[in-house]
């Protein structure tokens, strides 16, 4: 019979092996005073520290005005839904954050699911059942969880080299022109921090007669005039049938969504297993992400703030040396290229200098890319930037790393 | 080229010939207040109604213990948790979580997921990753969520006829005794409300060396002494491998876990891509979840009357003959058997009653059982109770439908 211990403590093993064994780092948000936060250490103790990977990019988890929205529905309704969307748990806060979205993007509709992960997952693995035959231009570097919904259903897939337009031609070429087709991809990749080329993928799409599929996961509430994303920067929201987007990073809350069509929303509330037999988000995180939604469409000025400050990083960084990755997005990824060494200086910028980022490993990156990846927000002000520059400055010095050799 | 939204059309148009197209009503929670609540009509006007469906089974989405716990959470942290539980989502209120839950199923360790839906998909499709050629032998029965998990990565599977352990016997003994196994049922079955015989089929899996996997997403907080679920009661927690709870039913609030041996949890924890790729519940939902939790160890009259209350409903709808099927839980499924006359009748309460119960179609459950499903909490009174036996008997009558024809 099985060893099953065995076999669990050898999967475990292979992690630490190749230096990707993760350790979560037990961090307390103080309200008010993000990016300062206080890390509570396996033996009690604690240490001020400032949070340098947060995805919660523009601060909006701390806004006055998210916070009394969320006490407000809290007070008003209670603390669950009580039900999945179709069996009492859709409530005004759930309808009205769907307008909210769907206002957002210039949809006819959206839909809401528990995360953006999710959303991804049942939507891209519902498609097949409404297209039968549909075959998905998948982009190489997308989210796991548009990998896990183009995989689940074991419909065709065609992977096309990372932002290469003429590989996707070429895919789209080589298939019969009567099949259905969906082109998958994102609008900022999230751990290069690079930008997904919307406009002419939504011509091939057009030219092949396929459907687009955009995740803006890490550019909604941070993009385009009123937060609608790369997208709506461009102008090119009208060409993408279906947009995915998170409420648990700019927004600051909790939850993902779809905006599309009428037709489609109603198509995959029905089919989708993944939005139908879970219980509803809780009114109170429906409220705060609703609240955080409407008050990005006017606050331009915290958008330029983002953008300010993710070009000062990435100035002083490169004035250094540092291997940055920069392609004019928010994030700031710094290669290391080694799960070991990016570990001992994400440990080592913990103890010693109190701040915190997270080492970046395989899978979540390619092996040999391992980095660290600062997400520089409005709150971090000028002291804490200089604290961050000055000690990767003599971190890279103390462990003789190499200077502008990788930066793409 | 394709003809998108004729397509989209067709599968609508599928929905509403068989009569299952979901309308979702939209309600609005009262708190302090529940079951009532208010409908809010696509048509601007409201009424008040009765929730008969929700699944906070003991109304702790009310509790103020629950909420109290949620409101300081916010103040003393904000929205959301602004990362992964890898890159910056961990805080002390997820550990605390964890820790309550582990205790409460006298496991090393749990872990904490968006969801129970997740947390059985991301689980069961992960299983086969770390036991190289699983056998996964699934109760026909079983919700989608571990489907879908099943399913996912094409690994072997056998379905056992609902509760036969004939069947998952002689199908445990047709494979390889070498072969990795693994046996997932559920301990309350949410459509009919019966149970599954755990103690059996935990002698089976020892028997063939199988590990055990029991969702008890129906059960926890509402059986055993602490609200541990069917196992607990049944004092066989020990010898249940893995255990999945929801945080969003009987707790009040949202999310989803697994329990079980630390080498597990962190197996899981570290290749399971619905862990890994999607930001954490915000430390207010993991707050109120924990105190929900840690509330209901020892409220156990909530239990007793939760019970009581449950036995006087299916006592009362049995004397009128109406065709509830009860295997002894507090769940009161009264079978019409046509998705037409389910939807009538549901509609027929809501509109002259007041009373909400959402109709329950096929995928739901399987075709020729369409019902209604009915959930008594300890806050249903007496007079609530009243109005629902007299609508339903007036209505049976005014249908001309069967009596006491297809209990179970
Ligand atoms: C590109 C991308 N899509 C989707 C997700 C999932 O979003 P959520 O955290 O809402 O599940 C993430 C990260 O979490 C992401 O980086
Ligand atoms: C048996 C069972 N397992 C899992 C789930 C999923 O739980 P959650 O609502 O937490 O996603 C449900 C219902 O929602 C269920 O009925």
């Amino acid at each position: 019979m099985t060893n099953y211990e065995a076999h669990l403590d050898q999967a475990i093993a292979r992690l630490h092996e190749e230096g990707r064994y993760r350790t979560f780092i037990d961090i307390e948000r103080k309200r008010g005073q993000f990016p300062h936060a206080t890390w509570r250490r396996t033996d009690g103790t604690e240490r001020p520290i400032t949070v340098w990977c947060g995805n919660d990019y523009l601060g909006m988890g701390q806004h006055p005005a998210v916070l009394e929205a969320m006490h407000e529905a809290l007070d008003a309704t209670g603390a669950g839904s009580g039900g999945t969307r179709n069996i009492s748990g859709t409530t005004v806060y759930h309808k009205r954050l769907e307008a909210e979205l769907a206002d957002l993007h210039g949809k006819e509709a959206a839909l809401v699911f528990t995360s953006a992960y999710i959303a991804n997952d049942a939507t891209l693995s519902t498609l097949p059942k409404l297209f039968p035959g549909l075959i998905i231009y998948s982009d190489s570097l997308n989210h796991a969880s548009m990998i896990e919904g183009i995989r689940r259903n074991g419909g065709a897939k065609r992977i096309f080299r990372h932002n290469d337009l003429a590989h996707l031609r070429a895919l789209l070429e080589a298939d019969d022109p009567a099949a259905p087709k969906l082109i998958a991809f994102e609008s900022v990749y999230s751990m290069d921090g690079d930008f997904g080329p919307i406009r002419e993928i939504c011509d091939l799409a057009d030219e092949f007669g396929a459907l687009t599929y955009l995740d803006e996961v890490h550019a909604v509430g941070m993009y385009g005039p009123r937060g609608g994303g790369v997208a709506e920067r461009d102008r090119l929201m009208h060409r993408v049938d279906i947009i995915n987007g998170t409420l648990g990073k700019a927004f600051g809350v909790m939850g993902g969504y779809i905006a599309a069509s009428d037709r489609m929303c109603d198509a995959i509330r029905s089919y989708a297993p993944g939005f139908i037999f879970t219980t509803s988000l809780p009114p109170v995180v429906a409220a705060g992400a609703a609240a955080s939604v409407r008050h990005l469409k006017t606050d331009q000025e915290r958008r330029d703030q983002h953008q300010t400050q993710a070009k000062i990083l990435k100035t002083r960084l490169k004035m250094l040396g540092l291997p940055i990755i920069d392609h004019g997005s928010h994030i700031v990824p710094l290669i290391v290229g080694n799960p070991l060494h990016t570990k001992a200086i994400s440990d080592r910028l913990l103890e010693e200098h109190g701040i915190y980022v997270q080492p970046i490993n395989f899978p979540t990156v390619p092996r040999g890319t391992e980095r660290l990846r600062f997400t520089p927000s409005p709150v971090h002000g000028p002291r804490e930037m200089d604290a961050l520059v000055r000690g990767l400055d003599a971190l890279w010095s103390a462990c003789a790393l190499n200077r502008a050799e990788l930066a793409g």
